[in-house]
């Protein structure tokens, strides 16, 4: 076995979720993420937990999912899509556990790419109570290298490897230290302002050359951010992560952000996606591809159409986008929104914060790769704290 | 795919666990068994079930297992088996549950071999809850054929398939039929005598050539016989299936038996054990191969000294053992015993029966294979009803 796998398991267990003796974990192991599940394994009769092994797959999820739509006639049996009752003995398992640690890598990231939107959606409202409960847990997600994820990166299998442990394995301790300053910040601050350049198409709000595509702001006021350093004593659920994170106000989000870094989501590549805020809420939205597809997700309920997350990445680890949102939005040099659901960790006491049944996240790249040198900047109160994807406190940053 | 998948899990599905809208089931799903998943899945979702994928890994159980046995110093640390806790949040998962389908079908039927047997034992009485709460759904075991089954066959992985599918996708409705006589026949009767002329060897009891090495008696004195035809309609649990069983008064059993059929148990195949009953207990034993494994199992507790389990063979579609007990206890012209826990199914209203940790099922070849044609029979208060592996009411009968 590669050692890094073995390196990796024990920063999963220790760091990430402090599993200690006696602990009741879930591990869930996708399709290609055996070896990892192996390590896992030994990792936790080491250290006296107790496993319970679920699988999932997206091969097996599909279909179950589309067998269930044909059977209720629809769609495209003109009828409603299935009613997906509850797994109440999924619910049962994950109720009863202590941490949950997903081991994501699979064999094709295009399998649930023909599964219609409005079965994934009801298929997701039906779990939405497993969802949560899991959450509950100090949970944690993980990636497992596979060849589907170095295809979709665009990379090799051996060249994949080295980019993701080079992502995960790192000194989490220090990282958690560089990102405190950021959370100062936001914890502090009232209202944030994004302003980017792309996309790449050069379509402006204006339409000139230089003027942004994007410029958003929110309240952040009363929040509070998370010090994403990949463990669950930082409030952070993400192996690798390195990004800072809050909830924005959800009624106070207003203007326009295009998403020029591509996200797949469900097997559909989203690209460009550009929404318009009003009052909180999506006002109207268009995507150069995609469009069905996060026309479904704003759709899902009420929540689905405001933003549940800022996220400010910081993983200088991370230099490219691979298609894998658990590494994409924790690049330095990167801002992502999430639409639906916002974590609990960022809210005052007492309140609840957006509700949804999906947490779907879109990310702005915020470094300079344009000539428009200077228009791309993330603002807090109106101070510049990081421009064309520098932070105030690195080297290059103009103010 | 290939369609004989497809036709398995609807068998399995149907005519085994009986899924019906709105049960919850359990689908365990072995490293192997990927391809039966999605199928069983499909036909979950078209019936209105509600699956929960379990992953199992003998691969993955083994470092677990051997990790834990390390970390409490022992064995070979000179100190005690390590304590497994209860994993009480799988209890959850399967008392909440409906149905549980096991998908057997690993990647290596040698990964158990080294994990010392005491470290089995202690995992397995941690586990005894769950077992439980398992075999108190409608559960079902089946197996995917897999390459690792046919090298352990000694087949082509081709071959095998056809074997498998051979053994599976059978007429189970009017094979239940004809196995009702043979029910009907242990229901009435009081004894049953095994007299049996292996092993190849030539040993038997009293040293010359056509004697029998095998003669064992036991009541089965208001038991009540199991016809397992693959369903759970039936009382039976494994497809394929197609035998016969009952559970022996556990003080009853006097005599030797010799296990002439080869037995992988935890990665290490026992040949030729030899046991010798007294007032229901085993009083001594030995094994050509797998002595200290057979020794392992018998030290498990007080119940896996004492055997659970009389079952006849009957399925006329396996010709051969493969080293795959599902497959090779069901073959006709064999009767096998179990060690250990019996079936509540087979016993009195109100009667608890052997109880144990463990259940090991060992196998004695009934068929004419040497020139001593006429020893081996299988008798029910006195009356020959097999002779040479041929049932009374079948061609070639010799009474």
């Amino acid at each position: 076995m590669d050692p890094r796998v073995r390196e990796h398991s024990e920063t999963l267990v220790d760091w990430s979720a402090r599993v200690e003796s006696g602990d009741r974990v879930v591990v869930v192991v996708d399709e290609g993420s055996h070896d990892l599940a192996v390590a896992v394994a030994a990792a936790l009769g080491e250290r006296g937990a107790t496993p319970a092994f679920v699988y999932e797959s997206d091969e097996v999820q599909r279909a179950y999912q589309l067998a269930a739509a044909d059977a209720a006639g629809g769609p495209g049996g003109g009828s409603e899509p299935p009613a997906f009752d509850e797994p109440t003995h999924q619910l049962a398992l994950y109720e009863s556990a202590d941490a949950v640690l997903a081991l994501r890598g699979g064999r094709n990231t295009a399998e649930g790419s023909d599964v219609p939107g409005e079965v994934g959606a009801a298929y997701a409202r039906a779990n939405q109570a497993v969802r949560e409960a899991r959450m509950a847990t100090d949970w944690v997600s993980t990636i497992h290298p596979t060849r589907s994820l170095a295809q979709q990166a665009g990379m090799s299998f051996d060249a994949y490897r080295d980019f993701a442990y080079g992502a995960i394995l790192r000194d989490w301790a220090s990282l958690a230290e560089e990102m405190a300053g950021l959370k100062e910040l936001l914890d502090g601050g009232d209202e944030v302002r994004v302003v980017a350049r792309g996309p790449a198409d050069g379509a402006t709000i204006d339409g000139t050359e230089d003027a942004p595509a994007t410029d958003l702001t929110m309240s952040i006021e009363g929040r509070t951010a998370v010090n994403s350093a990949a463990s669950v004593a930082y409030g952070s659920h993400n192996l690798p992560s390195g990004e800072v994170f809050t909830a924005p106000v959800f009624d106070s989000v207003e203007g326009e952000v295009v998403f020029d870094l591509p996200r797949t989501f469900g097997g559909t590549t989203i690209r460009d996606a550009r929404l318009r805020f009003e009052d909180g809420g999506v006002a109207d939205f268009s995507a150069a591809a995609g469009e069905a597809a996060l026309a479904d997700v704003l759709d899902t309920d009420d929540g689905s159409r405001r933003l549940g997350e800022l996220g400010v990445g910081t993983n200088r680890g991370i230099d490219r986008v691979t298609g894998n949102l658990l590494f994409d939005e924790k690049m330095a040099g990167t801002v992502h929104l999430a639409l639906g659901r916002a974590y609990a960790d960022c809210l005052p006491e007492g309140e609840t914060g957006n509700q949804s049944a999906v947490h779907v996240d879109l990310l702005v790249n915020m470094r300079r790769e344009s000539g428009a040198a200077g228009v791309t900047r993330f603002e807090v109160d109106g101070e510049v704290v990081q421009r064309d994807g520098v932070f105030r406190w690195e080297d290059g940053f103009e103010g």
